[in-house]
């Protein structure tokens, strides 16, 4: 079992200090946001995630979500949670008052999301999914659906789920084989079978709207004829309260790994009368739709991965403080705790640093994504936007691997105590596992960096990237000869030219040949990553050096900062030398000699 | 759930024409070692693990051992695959014939040993930890004690375990309080709690014989006043019987995240009259002899790290070929076997050729550790010996940690049904988490190569590594322009001079300062670890230009080793830079800021 504390002052530092709250705050609409504000918001949302999520964490693991006459019951605990989660207001942080919302800006509601994933994931997969139903319905929904919808979800007194996986498509979704048919009064009957469906049951709440991609009625083969679809468990009545029970019902929940007090169902759509389904936007533009909700969803998986990174990493510290075994290398009377021993203090620092890049690359993208929705100018606006469209394989990818990899090393600190499950290293270990594979698989992520994000523009997107990491480093150099600064410098250089070198392989390489430029995309973007890691604490460094408050911390950061440029920023050259190899291994093995 | 498949194929080739089974069977007493013979015991030990104990795998993590009114019951079919497991001999495979044991070589051995521990890893420990317990008295028993208990133990008749760690003493063995007291008759009576005792108490064998490390009766402190003392279930009576029950059992079983199916016990020693024990070799000698057990014990642990990854593979691959979704990147009439997608394949390939690393790695110091025991030549036999020394926590900490990450790969390539716990991956991943930790954990692992083995000597046994390296460095050249040998030999060129310089800083750090030439341990062992891999990748494509057996799977050899040149070797300069970067992070960072 461990407890969780929000990391409220690293988050104020990169919200206030590298990323600029200020920035974001003098954007339209978001005018009444103050720092003072702010920090009142982060405590208060940091005492429900510490106080009332955090304790159910390892409540929902054993327990789990179950299925009872083919009703979904979450976890003990887990309804009283979301009450309060929902009374709090926490679930319409992003969203307009109009509909109930707080109207926060993204940077501060990413701030929240982060405390909700690391308190408890399961729980936090609940609002995560109400939020992509809610970006596709005020995106693309008739202003009846939102005055319907909205309010409910935005409050949270609904929950959202998302429908796009069948048994034969996964990853390809075009082979989708769900399908819905003119009732002839407007409305759609809809009929198939969904797998993965997170949350697709609960007890929860008294309705749970399902967005649900399906074949249209004019039966076009491929990803061209899928729309998607608002399929309410209990079709609203003339008031927009619940009413009959649709045709809908969870079939069964899977037996996973990890994050079991979410409920993974296979959904059953239509077995009987048909599920009533109201189409959202066109006809045939589910795929698009789908992308509204699933950016959005990308970007809350890489912040899982921070999260979990972010617990996993409290967890440790706490264990090898209190943890006392052997002696101090150096010499000392008696055992020490193994937070003084040299390998233990390498993993915590390593961890340390790669989830301050982390949070300061996510919170930078949240900041880029208030930027591109808001900013007067059209053309900072844009160029906001291709950021992020840049980043968000990046996010999801390195921050759900790196998750991965912080959890294991939780669980290697803790040495035989992390194998035996009371300590909860190991629940972590179980449920980060999900991250790289759901939204999207990390393997897609890559192929997406690469393909759309990258060679389509010829670079140009990666290319405004590295210019503004160039001007990092030429305020680095300006910075003077602080130690820290020029070693950041000389490690944050080698590691750019390393991901320009790559970028042009990719440029070079995506059009003439897929094939071998998708082979080497997962190290693509994961030199992506780190390199867009280390841009974000020389920032740190920088913003650090001006800083007067709280000296200890501020030292720390550069401390963890350098720590960064010579462990992870180092490793940069050696995934181009892979990526740029053309010995041509992965394509041309046999494959039946594998 | 995943069928298994010894990869026998492999196996040969490194035996025969990497690491030379010829050098190995001409050493005294080894000389009925045909290559012919060596291949029908590897068909038959693969069909055990195959059809036997292989399938045993998914049930024993399902069902788990379990304890009940103080007897632990193995799950459902062990005990008979265990049974048929000694009938074949095979417990007995590396032992002297005068103890029921089959007297091959450990190079033969240890590719057993990989059946045994990918077809069922909670399973293959149980006899593991036996092999430990031999090794210990066949080193230091009486001969009376040999005559009694190495008889029962090489056939499997009765099982050994192995009793270091105590609540408090894990790492740090120095505090251990189990306490044994002369009983006036010769014997010793033996007082204390032991924690992780795996396969510490079953229903499989109608002995246990437990080898406890103990605080001897004089009460010196930490390591030098422990003993080691041979405690059995139950006391062998005049016939070397299992006779009356001795003062043992086990408490509790520990709840794990994975091998379930061997049964983690906290054992309690002498609650009552205390447990009879007897001293093995002299007293206060106990982490010597530990050491005897444990140095095999890491190098089998390090070998499941390579049988889980092995598993893993087949796995994947398996999963790959059957698995269709999505058209290829280069177009095709419809969706294909993901085996085809690039990014999938890059993983197989990895995964592939880093298991073809460890292997040729773990079979060398099996060779080695023939020579050391065997070969006439003192001088001979020590250079092995030394080398074996050297690599040990290398195969332990390097091959376990890449392990962990592979069964994380096989995961990724399943999906959404990676996380789904019927498919298996899960349980790999589960199980494999272990392996770091346990025989101890790779941080201890990273210690004692650069303090042990690479310091102490003044750096004397690394750079004979180095000078082996540098002879096959000359042959790769000598091997004319072949692009793969060409490309090998540039990127193994390069590790080498990463490693030797790593080895430098190493030297002249530790002395000084320990704790700092400590802290980028880690780094180090994995440095080591690559360019050892890579080493015998070497080897491997030198043997494979000159065989012509097979010549499709040749092939592949060569270009696995390419691909290991390509993305592992090339990592090694980044360990270097890390290793040698002068931030001093690690140390200075102030340990209230964590």
């Amino acid at each position: 079992m461990s407890a969780y504390a929000a990391p409220v002052r690293d988050m104020r530092f990169v919200m206030n200090s590298v990323v600029g709250l200020d920035r974001v705050a003098t954007l339209p609409g978001l005018e009444a946001v103050e720092p003072d504000l702010v920090d009142q918001i982060l405590e208060e949302g940091s005492r429900l995630a510490v106080n009332v999520l955090a304790p159910l964490n390892a409540v929902g693991d054993k327990q789990g979500a179950r299925i009872e006459n083919g009703v979904v019951r979450a976890a003990d605990g887990f309804a009283e949670g979301y009450r309060q989660f929902i009374e709090g207001g926490w679930n319409g942080a992003p969203f307009e008052e109009d509909w109930g919302g707080m109207n926060l800006p993204w940077l501060v509601s990413t701030a929240l999301q982060e405390m909700w994933q690391a308190s408890n994931l399961a729980f936090g997969l609940c609002p995560l999914l109400t939020q992509a139903a809610i970006d596709a319905l005020r995106e693309v929904g008739t202003d009846e659906q939102k005055a319907l919808y909205l309010p409910k979800l935005v409050t949270g007194e609904w929950t959202g789920t998302m429908n796009l996986t069948e048994p034969q498509a996964g990853t390809d979704l075009g082979s989708i084989r769900t399908k819905a048919e003119h009732a002839g009064d407007g409305t759609y009957r809809v009929r198939g079978q969904k797998i993965y469906i997170t949350w697709g049951d609960h007890d929860m709440t008294d309705n749970i709207v399902h967005l649900v991609l399906a074949r249209s009625p004019d039966d076009i083969p491929g990803v061209k004829g899928l729309s998607l679809y608002i399929v309410p468990k209990f079709i609203p009545d003339a008031d927009g309260r619940p009413g009959i029970r649709n045709d809908v019902k969870p079939l069964s929940l899977e037996h996973k790994l990890g994050i079991h007090a979410s409920p993974t169902c296979i959904m059953a759509y239509g077995e009987a009368e048909g599920a009533v389904g109201y189409l959202v936007g066109e006809e045939n533009r589910g795929i698009e739709y789908m992308f509204i909700m699933m950016n959005n969803a990308r970007l809350a998986v890489g912040l899982q991965g921070l999260a979990m990174s972010e617990r996993a990493y409290q967890q440790s510290v706490d264990y090898a403080r209190n943890r006392v075994q052997s002696r101090a290398l150096a010499g000392s009377p008696s055992a020490v705790a193994i937070i003084n021993h040299p390998d233990v203090r390498r993993m915590l620092m390593t961890m340390r640093a790669q989830i301050e890049a982390m949070r300061g690359l996510i919170y930078d993208v949240a900041a880029m994504t208030d930027i591109a929705d808001r900013h007067p100018d059209a053309a900072t606006a844009k160029a906001a936007q291709q950021r992020v469209d840049l980043l968000i394989p990046v996010v999801k990818a390195w921050c759900t691997d790196t998750g991965v990899e912080i959890c294991s090393t939780n669980v290697q600190i803790h040495g035989g105590m992390g194998f035996v499950e009371e300590t909860g290293a190991a629940q972590h270990y179980r449920d980060v596992r999900i991250t790289p594979i759901y939204e999207g698989t990390n393997g897609i992520q890559s192929l997406d960096l690469v393909g759309r994000k990258v060679a389509r523009d010829g670079g140009a997107a990666a290319r405004a990237f590295l210019d503004d990491l160039d001007a990092t480093l030429a305020a680095l150099k300006a910075a003077g000869d602080d130690t820290t600064m020029a070693a950041t410098h000389k490690r944050l250089s080698v590691a750019r030219d390393a991901l320009s070198e790559a970028t042009d392989w990719v440029v070079a390489t995506m059009p003439s040949d897929a094939a071998a430029g998708a082979a080497p995309s997962a190290l693509y973007l994961k030199l992506f990553g780190i390199t867009a890691g280390g841009w974000m604490m020389a920032r740190a460094a920088l913003a650090a050096k001006d800083g007067s408050e709280d000296p200890e911390y501020l030292k720390a950061k550069m401390t963890t900062v350098r720590h960064y440029a010579d462990h992870i920023l180092t490793q940069a050259p050696a995934l181009t030398d892979a990526i740029t190899a053309d010995g041509g291994t992965v394509m041309s093995f046999a494959v039946d000699q594998f």
